[in-house]
């Protein structure tokens, strides 16, 4: 594994810029903040003294695959949530594993596992580390020690073009499986902002939702077959396009977050690589009238492959943050003064496909964005927005970097309890970060459209509390939780649950939902030495009067 | 409930006609069998008897909920598969459950189950009736009597237009949710052959595909959310369009058959009421060029709502059945023979929607199906198809009149696995009912379509083994049910596990799969009262080191 990307954030060590227009807009915000100082150099970073694994490990075969060095250690001490960057930055390694297992196949996972069940070591599946939920800490709960298992090397592409499938190994990321699949001629169509970094196996275990979702479908609808690797031994669904063979094990492993086992191999839906593409801006007079836009489009099956609606606010910061000199907001303002508008939301609309499917599908979808009121800004913007897609997370580092807190969530609703669920949580997060100084900045759009509703992604900011960002920002993602749950929409539309939404999961499924998926643990990992301490807790079961 | 349907049979009690044609193509086919009489009358079949229930049950508040008498019990021993009606019309009724529960609310069923938890009493769920796998049979494993528990009286219907959902009580028909869906404008577009009699809940425990799922979707597909009561509490899925929160809970309720717990209401996806509807037959020149050719369309995005593919067999018997005195038939064969081809296949295509993207989506299927090569008959044939889409059941009454034995099985694979799956299939087939005379009859459709691959429909007849029916049926379907699991495919596709697809499940899911199962099984029902005998079976869990 190589060492290019930043290890106390996100992605490549070269900075993004920030506009001059951005730091403006973040001066009238928040005023001049203290600076948040970047980690110490990686050499001076100082971990908690490594467990001593058992010799039944250390000593077998699989040894050769062990890494204990601090780069490994350092590299999966943690995902890219807010609090995992937040202490990292305060140099707070407590959580690093033990060791790293970089495994090659599905024979040494399997012997690894066995090991660890009868040593006691955790195992902590680890693929990009992208997590922003906690989901790849390495916690030892009960166990001796912990290991990550690093997946990267299991990076297996083969193509059935009769099916259009393809089996894909779990360690791949998502520009190495995209490139593979370009070679024959195929895309997947997932692009997660993530993309970059995130890998195949982790897409699967956490239910991920890419940007051109809504067209492609989610990663959880190309999966068409898995195989997943288990303390008590291996799981796998047939790869047939549809069985009624009772329960769905396949949609049991997926989203299982590590806590039942590894998915070593996922079978997919692929498309033929798009040889056109169409990305544009398009504007809605408000969230409002936008929300139902949206809602008319996906329920006549004309919405565009990539469709989002930024509410006023984030329509506001994204035009500041654009950095082409306002010359969108220009553009914006003229067309809406025409209209007799003002304010507006932005919607991102993109068609992929052959050209025939595109300019046929471009022609209704825009027809129906026409008649349902929206306003065509054009081209530039949608290429913009493309252009720009993955570059969120590294923006986050250059908003710390200025002593901010700043973090997003997501959830979704029927379209019958989307408004509520929107104001619901606005208004949570904004007082929960008002005590905090500044004007908060809450943000949000809807990233995904379904037939029966949608998908709203927040984004939030204000100034960081130094002293403890960690507790901060547990305010006020609990405040946004509970507003969340009590208007009914889900803890989570396609980031999972890890560590950080664990507190909801009663909300979600129920305390019996919970016993069910405690069951599945049990009997795949009896010792529960899976990913503890997230999503599925192992606990003693209860005893029974007959037990 | 009306005493309107054939309890030894399908459907209404008035016989339907069978043609002149189809009446001499049997006779070629088979000779001159021994007519296999209908049962005695209704009032002179002998039940076993009822076991009796503990007092706790009888002299409970849910005593005037339960039925002892002889209607109810006939009624409710047995599903539609051939073994069902073959030992139905032996006049045997071992397995009629000992009393039947009409469920009136989610309240009654939770103490219903209570109560037989606590006094060992088996519950089998109960819609329809119409399992063709066995899965409604009133088995009572270990328990000292059974119930069945029946859910027609619960059918409430709550449409929120807004997000096109609807709330569905597990006890509505078909028809009957249809009806008050259309009320309010709207359709659930799920049309199992079944559907006449079967019910929303049963849609749901079973993962029923109807005729114009391609388009509509699976039932699996069209429900949001689930709740289930289960011996150990309620389980429930969160109304939102997606979550990432862990494994999927509504996918494990779907296709639970009853063996967790009882599903009281579903949420499911509906449409607007389709203005214009398109219904045609096509030809193809071959089974394989029809598959293909299928393979391009639902790979392309332009399939039909409705997609079917007949082979050459089914093709030529459904023609010579078809009672239009030929003209279909003469009608194709001066086409094919204006193309220079003999036989052919015939494919059933239909668009159904608002009558802008009928016309637009035919356009797009009509041109791919030509540019494929298929060959358009014309409308009268695709009507034909609609008027007896429900038919199939009714026919196989009147063949077993004729003294056949006649059954369908379905399976499904990709588009790279299908050719060889059907060769076995129907090689597996032919052989096993060589033996009892005749020229037996193997025939295939393709029902459904998915990018990755599709569905294959087998209906099988050959002379009935008046001796043992039953050992007979078991003997053809094991063949073709090994053939099955040897190629690859799924071991059903639409019709679900019971009792008759259990041998199989390994061979499905693995070992591991089946264990999963039990796990969760074991903590939604720890007594094993639910539905014994069918897709999860109860076992004793295995005593581990530490217990």
């Amino acid at each position: 594994m190589g060492w290019e990307r930043r290890w106390w954030g996100w992605g490549d060590a070269e900075d993004p810029e920030m506009s001059e227009a951005a730091r403006r807009r973040l001066g009238e915000l928040f005023g001049d903040l203290e600076a948040w100082p970047r980690p110490v150099a990686f050499e001076a970073v100082s971990l908690p003294e490594a467990r001593p694994l058992p010799a039944a490990i250390t000593n077998s075969p699989l040894s050769s695959l062990l890494r204990f060095d601090q780069e490994a250690r350092v590299r999966h001490a943690a995902g890219k949530s807010f609090p995992d960057l937040a202490r990292m930055r305060e140099g707070h390694f407590e959580n690093a594993p033990d060791a790293v297992f970089e495994a090659t196949s599905d024979e040494a996972v399997e012997e690894l596992l066995r090991l660890c069940q009868q040593h006691s070591v955790a195992v902590v599946p680890f693929g990009g580390g992208t997590s922003v939920v906690g989901g790849v800490e390495a916690l030892r709960g009960e166990h001796g020690a912990v290991i990550s298992l690093d997946l990267v090397g299991m990076d297996g592409v083969e193509v059935d073009s009769q099916s259009l499938t393809a089996r894909l190994g779990p360690g791949l990321s998502g520009p190495r499986a995209e490139a593979a699949l370009a070679a024959a001629g195929f895309t997947l169509g997932h692009f997660p902002q993530s993309f970059e970094h995130a890998t195949i196996g982790g897409f699967a275990a956490t239910r991920s939702a890419g940007q051109a979702s809504t067209g492609y479908g989610r990663f959880d609808e190309l999966v068409t077959s898995l195989k997943m690797v288990t303390p008590s031994g291996r799981l796998s669904t047939l790869h047939t396009p549809h069985t009624a063979a009772g329960p769905s094990l396949r949609q049991l492993m997926l989203g299982s977050e590590g806590c039942f086992g590894v998915i070593t191999s996922v079978e997919a839906r692929i498309k033929p690589s798009p040889a056109a593409r169409r990305y544009e801006a398009w504007f809605a007079e408000s969230f409002e009238a936008g929300s139902e836009l949206l809602r008319r489009l996906a329920q006549e099956g004309v919405a565009p492959d990539v469709i989002r609606l930024s509410d006023e606010e984030e329509t506001a910061i994204s035009l500041a943050l654009a950095g082409d000199g306002g010359r969108l907001q220009t553009l914006l303002e003229r067309y809406l003064k025409l209209r007799g508008v003002a304010g507006g939301c932005m919607i991102i609309a993109g068609w992929e496909g052959d050209s025939e499917s595109v300019s046929r599908r471009y022609q209704l979808g825009s027809r129906a964005l026409r008649r349902a009121g929206a306003v065509r800004l054009g081209r530039r913007g949608g290429e913009a927005w493309l252009k720009g897609r993955f570059a969120g997370p590294y923006l986050r580092d250059l908003l710390m970097d200025r002593g901010l807190m700043v973090e997003t969530l997501e959830t979704s609703h029927t379209w019958s309890g989307l408004a509520q669920l929107y104001g619901a949580v606005g208004e949570a997060l904004d007082a929960a970060m008002r005590p905090y100084g500044g004007s908060p900045v809450v943000m949000c759009h809807i990233s995904h459209v379904y037939a029966d509703g949608a998908s709203l992604y927040f984004t939030f900011a204000c100034p960081a509390d130094r002293d403890d960002p960690i507790a901060q920002w547990r305010k006020v993602k609990g405040a946004a939780s509970e507003a969340l749950v009590a208007a009914g929409g889900t803890i989570t539309h396609h980031h999972a649950v890890g560590r950080d939404h664990l507190p909801w999961m009663e909300d979600e499924i129920g305390s019996l939902g919970i016993e069910t998926l405690r069951a599945v643990k049990e009997r795949l990992d009896p010792a529960g030495i899976m990913n503890p301490g997230k999503l599925v807790l192992a606990q003693p079961a209860p005893t029974t009067a007959g037990g």
